[in-house]
């Protein structure tokens, strides 16, 4: 017996593994409006939708992890029956690549596609740091110039404009890889064999908006301890090379001066902070004063000035199509992977939130992307130019909630039918005036739970907002009636009346109608709760 | 030299791992229209959407896989880096028994959720079989009446007709566990010890569209080999016993005599054939009469009157909200999962399709659920009663497309803006005019590949199925006009003209606007290319 006890089989744990989340209705709903949203978009500028699914071969995805040192530490992988190792998607590049490659023969180029779908990340989570997550992407497979790069840029501008972020709260940044390859060529990183070191630079340079330049200062000599203690190495770049990159990238709290840019330049390139309040500011106009700094301070060295070039082009289209006062060149964009070629760009959000320190901080990059030409060629024989961008779904969201520009749409919860009576006869009436709501397009549901406490289901109408309670006891049966209860109304009075529990039993507003009126009078007592609504705003 | 060519690395090969696809724009569109409908569907029936992760910790999920003799085979699973097996979902009950269980003080109940997503099933791939899968899901937890399974099949009901479904194209077939395990009680297979070879009747039961009568019989008895040799071990009952499961599971060729239900009962109840052919015809009034046929067969053992005595309930509330044309109760509807406690119940579709072997056959199922009062509670010290059912969301796509319900909405390509002219200013040009379109609300793209070829440019527009394209070379741009082609018009003419070179050249319909017309230009185009499809039906 005591024996048997002991075998008793230990109650299983209801838990997620770390890094997982459940997501409610509210953040549900609050995705699908956005996802709408954006999709719009992307639809209006002629990209049609493709989806991968969530595993590939671990080979084909490629190790372009960011913040990674070590490949194929950052996915979940597993190895299939036949021995062949699979993973789940970390992005939703890698798995287009191998898409158009695998298809290339079938698709129509220039290919334009959008994408939404989770990717996951098999990393220490943390605070807002997920292993699963929604990304949402667009690309163009097979178009070589930069006019869509510059494309890409505006259909981000156009994006965050959709979901209700104001001209001036937000920035789309553009800047070219081939001029940081080009300063990395000058001052001796050229060539395959400092591909390592190029990366880790990249990586460090990603970091401006996070450490500051004292830290990427660090990260590209000889590494950064950080507050936990945890000690990053750093590229190894001498004191002359770490300059020059700095002199690239860092635009805070320099004057035109400094920058040894020579007279007869705007001043707006110097008036970027630390904080980036003014970043705005500096868009309109700036960019071919930009371009013209950036041309005089690393132009002379051939493979800057073809990145330089391209950004003047970028800048042009930028400018006939009147999107320069949303769209900015700035050389300290780099973004973190490995793969792009040429142009890059993030969309930032420009305004402040308050970080879990309390303090004051510019929201910062929601997405982004660049020029990846070298993506789909791995898998063929010839060169496969490609460009676009990822929105990170999640982080959006909360940015957007910040603003209050989410949860427009009103959510009506449904009406209440109560169950006063459970024999068979009773039962079918109610389910029968739960259908006849329905069928009249009025959300409802007939109390499910155990009916005999008739306080439980006016308690679940009020924890679950039901607008409106149905209650049809034996009396009002016999008499071919039914009391609709309007418990918003109820909700809206209990506030004027000083006692509550009289309140309760006598002030709930109730109206008793013939069976046949039901739908309709529901429909009134709703229809009178919306325009409350919209009254009070 | 020779030595460096033989390191050169091989080519990355383009492939998706077995059992994994790519889902093209048409399948992505069409299956995003049917989620609405059938979202719309249960959000009318007071259904609020919840999601869970992909992941959980392998013993959540437990082991109810279908057709999955050795646990844990039937699914993809990794090891954490804490050294706990996680797994990928392979339904979307077990994760909500956990999401229940876990959040379970902050649940109103009962809760009444829906959710689609992708489920993943670690098996041999086959035609129409894939590893990765779309299910859409709705269940209420905390409901322990069968008025809740009854309110399930009426909106699985609605649902199908939603989907556009006709009346009679479809039945919900409903039937009750307890039924089944009264019986199988009653033949000695009671008991904790006999659990097994109960789940292997149960699945073999499962089978009777599949395989027969006959193949049920040996799935029953000692096993069954099938065409290509192998063979399944049966569940070793004895020639009585499969003979008491057959009688309650077989109404197939039957007439009332040999049921020996006795005189005075309708004979609808014996008008089921092997095609399935009539099934609709019976279905209508025959409900309270297939229940007293039950219970006087098998009415005699306790456990099973409990089961039909529920039947009972749930035929009369489907009667009194005038579902009994659309949902049969159905004695051969066991579905295939253990976990089921109660009634369960699943949608067939009843119109012909022909299969791969070019045989003319029902349909089928494409989606069930049950009852499971044990999942919840696995994890809690408690019961939790739950109903809920799954909708396999690829399946009943293919089902729609047979009946030609979907794709209904129409999908315009976009306009395009063809370049004849790269210099900046000329692409700035025709980026403008592809924004002023775009801000319009008219889908429209400037063509991004290499613009040099103007061939390629039509060709594109061709193949994508652009409506219209927009062309202004050097002199049309000094005179400050644009050219649309009509490419619709053009292709209609083309069907009416011999020689289809000549037309490319003369007949294709186009018209010189001033650049300021544009927009009007285009709309009033797509305007009539619309109404034109409207014509034509």
């Amino acid at each position: 017996m005591s024996d048997k006890k002991k075998k008793k089989p230990q109650k299983l744990k209801a838990r997620l593994p770390r890094g997982f989340v459940d997501r409610s209705a509210a953040d549900i709903r609050a995705t699908e409006e956005m996802v709408a949203k954006i999709k719009a978009v992307y639809e209006n500028y002629g990209f049609d939708p493709v989806e991968t699914p969530l595993f590939e071969y671990t080979d084909a995805l490629g190790k372009f992890l960011p913040d990674q040192d070590r490949p194929n530490e950052g996915v979940f992988s597993l190895t299939d029956d036949d021995d062949q190792w699979m993973s789940l998607r970390y992005d939703l590049t890698a798995p287009l690549a191998r898409h158009v490659a695998e298809n290339f023969n079938d698709i129509q180029l220039p290919y334009r596609t959008y994408r939404a779908g989770y990717v996951f990340r098999n990393e220490k989570p943390g605070p807002g740091r997920f292993r699963q997550f929604m990304q949402f992407d667009a690309d163009v497979v097979g178009a070589p110039g930069v006019q869509t790069d510059a494309e890409m840029c505006m259909m981000m501008a156009d994006t965050m404009e959709a979901l209700g972020i104001p001209r001036g709260d937000y920035v789309i940044r553009v800047n070219n890889r081939k001029v940081l390859d080009g300063v990395l060529e000058a001052i001796g990183l050229g060539g395959e064999e400092n591909a390592g070191q190029r990366l880790t630079v990249l990586r460090a340079i990603d970091k401006l908006d996070k450490f500051g330049v004292e830290g990427v200062k660090l990260l590209l000599g000889e590494g950064r301890k950080d507050e936990s203690g945890d000690f990053t190495k750093g590229a190894g770049l001498s004191g002359e090379q770490i300059e020059q990159v700095i002199k690239l990238v860092d635009w805070t709290n320099t004057t035109i001066a400094s920058k040894q840019v020579g007279d007869g330049f705007p001043v707006e390139w110097s008036e970027r902070t630390e904080t980036n309040e003014n970043r705005m500011a500096q868009v309109s106009s700036t960019n071919s004063s930009r371009i013209r700094a950036l041309d005089i301070a690393f132009g002379w060295h051939k493979a800057t000035r073809l990145g330089i070039e391209e950004l003047q082009q970028i800048s042009a289209l930028i400018s006939s199509a009147g999107y320069d006062d949303r769209i900015a060149i700035d050389p300290s964009c780099v973004r973190g992977l490995e793969y792009y070629t040429g142009p890059v760009y993030e969309a930032e959000l420009t305004f402040d939130v308050t970080n879990e320190k309390g303090e004051k901080v510019v929201f910062g990059s929601v997405g982004g992307g660049g020029r990846y030409d070298g993506l789909v060629s791995r898998f063929m024989g010839q060169p496969v130019p490609a460009t676009g961008f990822s929105i990170g779904v999640s982080r959006l969201m909360t940015a957007l909630k910040n603003l209050g520009k989410l949860g427009a749409s009103e959510v009506v919860e449904p009406v209440l039918v109560t169950v006063m009576d459970g024999d068979a006869e009773a039962m079918g009436r109610y389910q029968k005036m739960t259908q006849e709501l329905r069928a009249a397009g009025i959300r409802a549901e007939m109390y499910q739970g155990n009916w005999k406490k008739f306080g439980n289901q006016l308690k679940y109408a009020d924890r679950r907002g039901c607008p409106i309670a149905i209650i049809q006891g034996g009396d009002e049966r016999a008499e071919g009636v039914v009391q609709i209860k309007d418990l918003i109304e109820g909700k809206r009075l209990s506030g004027e009346i000083e006692d509550n529990a009289e309140w309760r039993e006598a002030r709930v507003a109730q109206e008793t109608v013939p069976e046949g009126d039901l739908v309709e009078k529901v429909r009134q007592m709703l229809e009178a709760q919306a325009e409350d609504r919209r009254r009070a705003g």
